[in-house]
């Protein structure tokens, strides 16, 4: 770490002009939430290896920004050369920057490395003491990175129509209708599940995340695919070139983003069969466009100027080969096409739904056989102490890791399974307190029959991507624990059963959770519902049920997906959440007040809520009446794929109850 | 009418520059809610006389702009020569000018009866076509109307210490501390309940609210209060003298303005006891004022620039004697000091919403003899079909102008009553459907066994303001109308019961009244609650709970009043309201998560709601615990109140349910 920042030092120094500091960000080439090891470059240089944060590098500091849910872990991780900075507590980069920088110092990034929106905001914010950002050459990460993980060369898969369920020319040609809506000529996608969703591509480039690296160019009569060659098969270009996709290197896309701007990027072959109607003559006259020669016989480019791209995600070394006053910076329609799944997506989600339940329902059956077995606990069904003394030994050890080894397994036994879409988090006790613990083999903490245990996790299938959590307990939970569960429960149904006016967004929503922790005084520091990708990222906009004020962008809208997952933490002690997907439907109201129509969700995670830890006492008959009902379809939906003895520990977990 | 625009076009022709269009706004200098009658020259020139308009008068056309609450009465009021634009549907008045007048058009408005928020808007819009807002220097509706009411000359009360729990002088040290912090010399005050407020005087000059027309300027060593001269006693004039506020006329504003501008503002005499401790040398240097020599010894302006003014109720006239680069434009600080009610003035609104519930009950005991005595109804607490044929007669009809002036009786023969907060709303069947319907005794509706009856009213007591609405049926309300009122109950109930966090805005609590609502696919097209004064106005930011993003601008706070008034209004056929006047409290939580403290709200008024119209089957455990715990403090709480008989009847509307 020493010789890194001082290597790192030593290229800042001599750069021309020379930098006073230099940033390194967590994102990818792609603004990634998860990257691959290669783009691990802040964890490299900081030894931090959370996936939120910051590092900067000055002459004689160096400090890494990163927020609450990993300022424990960060003390840990970093060495003593480094200085941790909280968000939330501590001033900002920028205004770090300007504070402790002098005048007109040089601060350096890697271009592809930031935003758009990022980079425009420091460098409004260095303004003021003249202070310049400067675009590096190279990443000068890369440079003194000896051991730095070779390019991966994953091949480019198809995304077959039978789970995608619209073809790659059907999305290009609403996207073209996008394009002539907003006068654009073209869009620049640089957001990997959006190249993915778009070509009906999948990869394996980024753990959990099944994208390939590339980025998109689309026309009116072009789109291309930016790839390293080796990845792509001659069944694959074959397919491409029937959807009218253009593939070329990777490297390729920063001087064809030059040529975009300056209209001369021109593709090599016939587009068949993606024209777009031209509603416009005035605006948009075929005839107007000129010097296409290239083949491209009755596909007309559109004649406007402006080029899309997203700026929260459309990196800076782009952005900067475009011509300021004929960029269009607006967020990406894929974002919303993407988030709205079509019919076969959603039977998709729904069966790859109940697969994984299933999993989940072998999995704590087996726990519960474990727990009792080896620790001698009363087990998922009995409230009691345990009933003899823990039957210890090194092999018969559950710890977190072997746990969700275990789990990871039942996963792997079913059909379409791809991986896992993050990593699972499986936590006993104050473990489960930490929001994004991810527990590591040599550290974890062993099973306990007198505490908490909450699993977080989902799976990757070929017909969809899952996220669910459970908190259970398998000895005697305290009456704390059970009345804070059973807010929790309360929230998770609240949501759940909710029914609201087009129009609404997930920031409305998002109290419905809270109330009943609210009432006692309680809450979470987190959001409470994500959209879910189809085979793609488990965590995917534009959408969000959360306090946050970026809920408030886009309203929710039927076919979306979302999870429900409120929680509840008390540090050093134990942590509880609950998280179910949910498929956005239109409500079968009585009435239609407005003609705005009404919308409600439909659960499609399939496990059983465990009851001991359920205050039947502070139920209501309707949430009553819901778990009862939730219970038997988990029952029923599950059954074909279990075993006699799951079966019947469902039954068992599944009985009604309060009748 | 005819001779009213035709008059305005030829003054319009003659003005220098000559105006291509006029804008009449509804808003009086103080950009009031309610006006004088003097004031109301938005009706005189249209003849429509909702609250809330804008006339625009150009050579050719003559257009009134309102909202949905006021389509269909603007059409029943509107001559054929204006034309109706409806806001949400029509384009903006600032977008119809820019495309239906020419290029560089003078378009005139009085700048006293503009907020600087509106003006800045409109001179946005009006530049793309290099059109002009030209602000006239006469109003020329004053000149063209012949009746105009004579300026009113009500006295200045002094609002008592008893009542208002604060001194001028405490209120004016707090407002001084304000201008300290955000740098500024002084303050312009144009708001007649925040100058009400601030100097604890209270009027007669707008119907509904007690407030003086008035403006105030304070600065570190000064208070000036801008009042018509006939208005203030000797007495008053004393008690402003005592807490160093000087008298001037209310013309002269107008030069004061202009003079605090120029910093040569000078107080006639000597401010005592005013003086806010100077906290940072640096910035406010005592020895740095100077030419202050009008005997304000020991009491030195501060040597800061800006004067302090908010843009959304502050006229353009004023802002445009201020040096634009020298006015800070901030929401006033008033506001939220006014919406904090201190302890005395809690006190009060308590006690006056006690007095005003008893008068409530009186009224529904009343009403009941009279239904079932005029209609043969079967009344408040039978569910029956008439009993027998209506005895109408001229003489015993029951209308909703003839009741509510029988409620404005009870109202008045309580103590410290001055008056209604607000015209009452007292409709019958359809008319309950208008959320702000006005009765008019020659044309509205008599009452109807048959039919549900919705009043909502208020009153102003010394001691506070009220502001409370019932539904009530006194025949056999439908299954559908019971459904309806239980969702309306529900929502009351469950934002009434809420607890939640400090910094918890009222948009985000906006929803929970929706929720039982939107299960049955009804909404309602208004907020759900508003700030309530102090002997003031009965409307009061600057919080509320509603959808629209004003609610975000300011949290909850303990000590505030808000309203719950949730409902659903069935157009030609039925409407529901139910209002309760709410106090914010920090709540009573077993924990307190995040150390943030929780708030819970505290109910102030009392009446009971209709068992009949309640579908019992629809309540949950926790609803009808509290139904049963506040109708059984109604009971004790109105008692002293009433009469024998009014008890009996009170103690059978509070009889417990569901047990």
């Amino acid at each position: 770490m020493e010789d890194t920042l001082g290597a790192l030092r030593s290229l800042m120094a001599s750069y021309s002009p020379p930098l006073s500091a230099l940033v390194v960000p967590s994102e990818d080439y792609h603004q990634s939430e998860y990257v691959s090891d290669r783009d691990k470059r802040r964890e490299f240089v900081s030894g931090f290896t959370g996936s939120a944060g910051l590092a900067l590098i000055t002459m004689k500091e160096a400090l890494l920004w990163t927020d609450g849910r990993y300022f424990l872990q960060a003390t840990k991780e970093l060495s003593d050369q480094w200085k941790l900075m909280r968000i939330g507590e501590d001033p900002a980069v920028d205004v770090w920057l300007a504070d402790n920088l002098p005048k007109e110092a040089a601060i350096g990034v890697d271009p592809w490395c930031v935003s758009v929106d990022t980079a425009q905001r420091w460098e409004r914010a260095f303004a003021k003491k003249q202070q310049k950002l400067v675009q590096t050459s190279k990443n000068l990460v890369d440079e003194v990175w000896k051991n730095q993980p070779p390019l991966e060369i994953n091949p480019v898969n198809i995304h077959p129509l039978e789970f995608a369920g619209c073809s790659a020319i059907d999305k290009l040609n609403d996207l073209r209708e996008n394009l002539i809506k907003q006068k654009a000529r073209g869009m620049i996608i640089t957001t990997l599940d959006e190249v993915a969703w778009l070509y009906n591509i999948r990869g394996s480039d980024v753990s959990y995340c099944p994208v390939v690296h590339a980025f998109a160019i689309v026309t009116s009569n072009s789109a291309f695919f930016y790839v390293d060659g080796r990845k792509v098969s001659s069944e694959v270009k074959s397919y491409m070139e029937e959807n009218g996709i253009e593939v070329r290197e990777y490297s390729a896309v920063s001087s064809d983003v030059a040529l975009l701007a300056s209209n001369q990027l021109n593709p090599s072959y016939t587009v068949k069969g993606t024209q777009v109607e031209v509603k416009s003559d005035a605006n948009n006259n075929p005839s107007e466009s000129d010097g296409m020669g290239n083949g491209t016989e009755g596909i007309e480019e559109n004649s406007f100027d402006l080029i899309w791209i997203d700026p929260s995600s459309c990196c800076y070394a782009l952005y900067s080969k475009l011509d300021a006053d004929k960029v269009l910076l607006l967020p990406s329609p894929l974002a919303l096409a993407k988030a709205i799944k079509n019919p076969v997506e959603l039977e998709g989600l729904k069966k790859a739904h109940i697969r994984d339940g299933a999993a989940v329902v072998q999995y704590l059956a087996w726990l519960d056989i474990q727990m009792q077995e080896i620790y001698g606990a009363s087990g998922y069904f009995l409230e009691g102490v345990r009933v003899n003394q823990k039957k210890h030994s090194e092999t018969m050890k559950l710890t977190e890791v072997t746990a969700s080894d275990k789990l990871e397994g039942f996963r792997a036994s079913k059909e379409y399974f791809r991986g896992l879409s993050f990593p699972t988090i499986s936590s006993v006790g104050p473990n489960a307190a930490i929001i994004h613990y991810a527990p590591q083999a040599e550290t974890c903490a062993e099973f306990d029959p007198d505490r908490i245990y909450l699993f977080d996790s989902g799976a990757q299938y070929l017909d969809g991507t899952t996220d669910i959590t459970r908190t259970v307990h398998f000895g005697k939970p305290s009456e704390h624990e059970k009345s804070c569960y059973t807010a929790v429960l309360k929230g998770h149904i609240a949501l759940g059963n909710a029914r609201f006016p087009n129009g609404t967004n997930g920031q409305a929503l998002d109290i419905l959770a809270r109330v009943p922790l609210w009432k006692d005084g309680l809450d979470y520091r987190h959001g409470t519902g994500h959209g879910i990708g189809s085979y793609l990222n488990v965590h995917e906009g534009p959408h969000l049920i959360s306090f946050r004020p970026q809920a408030r962008n886009v309203p929710l809208q039927a076919s979306m997906t979302v999870t429900d997952e409120p929680g509840y933490y008390e540090d050093g002690n134990f942590g509880i959440r609950l998280e179910n997907v949910l498929i956005i439907k239109e409500a079968d109201t009585k009435f239609n007040f407005g003609d705005k129509g009404y919308l409600s969700f439909e659960h499609i995670t399939w496990a059983p809520y465990q009851r001991k830890l359920i205050d039947l006492s502070l139920l209501v008959p309707e949430e009553i009446d819901w778990l009862n009902s939730y219970h038997s379809k988990c029952r029923d939906i599950l059954a074909p794929y279990l075993n006699e003895s799951e079966k019947a520990w469902l039954k068992n977990a599944t009985e009604p109850v309060g009748v």
